[in-house]
């Protein structure tokens, strides 16, 4: 599927919710997508085709990263790691904190979820502000990770998430 | 893989942490399984072996549910559909509350999220009580589906998750 068709399939496949999570707020609602196996194959298809053989191992972001990166591990044949928010690792962590609008968040990773020289694919639903995707970078490497990208479904271009990621690869399906 | 082979190499994956989340649990920690391919392509393998055929869409359980269900989802050629807790989802919802030690969890299935003929299999990491499993069956019945099964990776056997799912076809890698 060439990208502009990827592109149009992955546009009738969201819902824009008004006013979620808060007021003002256009929330990207992918479900419609993840319910729709060819879709998501499109998807993976398209990552495979830029990220195939250049990755050892792809790292979602808590939670919906986790379902299009378990996805997308379980189509290259890699294995998948996540980045959670506080609290919820069970074992030694390394934490990145960013900031949000009002206060901060922090993400973790599992401090031996990477080994030296893993080449790791970033992953999530949305790149908004980019906050979220330039700690789980800085996760990645400190557990002693490379990462060779960050790949998102849906950018939202106007929020400018890729001004915070300018050492990496970042790609998305759909740019808003 | 037969499954003695199988439920070995899980038991080889998973990581006991003791005192999480709380004095007391033995948390079972499944993500250096989710990290090695090969063993997660065995896992999948077995649903597959198990619920091939049978199931149109997966429902995985936030957030370890996800990881799995949506891998698995996507080896079956099938759609995903999430179950999240309270507040997360962002369109209208049927809710399901069930009793925690200390007080209650509800979770949320988006209310279209199925239609009625849709043969469901339910997916998460752990089955422990078996409380979160049963509102998860509940909200797929609510929302038109038919429950075919209950698969989970780890079942911890001695607290019997099993008696609250009589209904329904429950399987799992390893019984603990």
């Amino acid at each position: 599927m060439d990208r502009t068709a990827l592109a149009a399939l992955v546009t009738a496949r969201l819902r824009d919710v008004p006013d979620f999570p808060e007021p003002g707020v256009v929330f990207k609602d992918f479900t419609p997508l993840l319910a729709d196996p060819e879709a998501v194959a499109a998807v993976v298809a398209d990552v495979r085709d830029r990220f195939g053989g250049r990755v050892d191992m792809i790292v979602g972001i808590e939670a919906r990263g986790f379902m299009i990166g378990a996805a997308t591990a379980y189509a290259l044949g890699v294995g998948f790691v996540p980045i959670r928010k506080s609290g919820k690792l069970p074992r030694q962590t390394h934490q990145a904190c960013y900031e949000l609008e009002y206060g901060t968040a922090c993400v973790e990773i599992h401090a031996d979820a990477l080994t030296q020289g893993h080449r790791v694919l970033v992953m999530d639903d949305v790149l908004a502000t980019g906050g979220t995707a330039e700690a789980a970078c800085d996760l990645v490497e400190r557990a002693g990770g490379t990462v060779v990208g960050v790949d998102v479904v849906v950018e939202l271009g106007f929020l400018k998430g890729r001004d915070k990621l300018t050492r990496y690869e970042v790609s998305s399906v759909l740019v808003i």
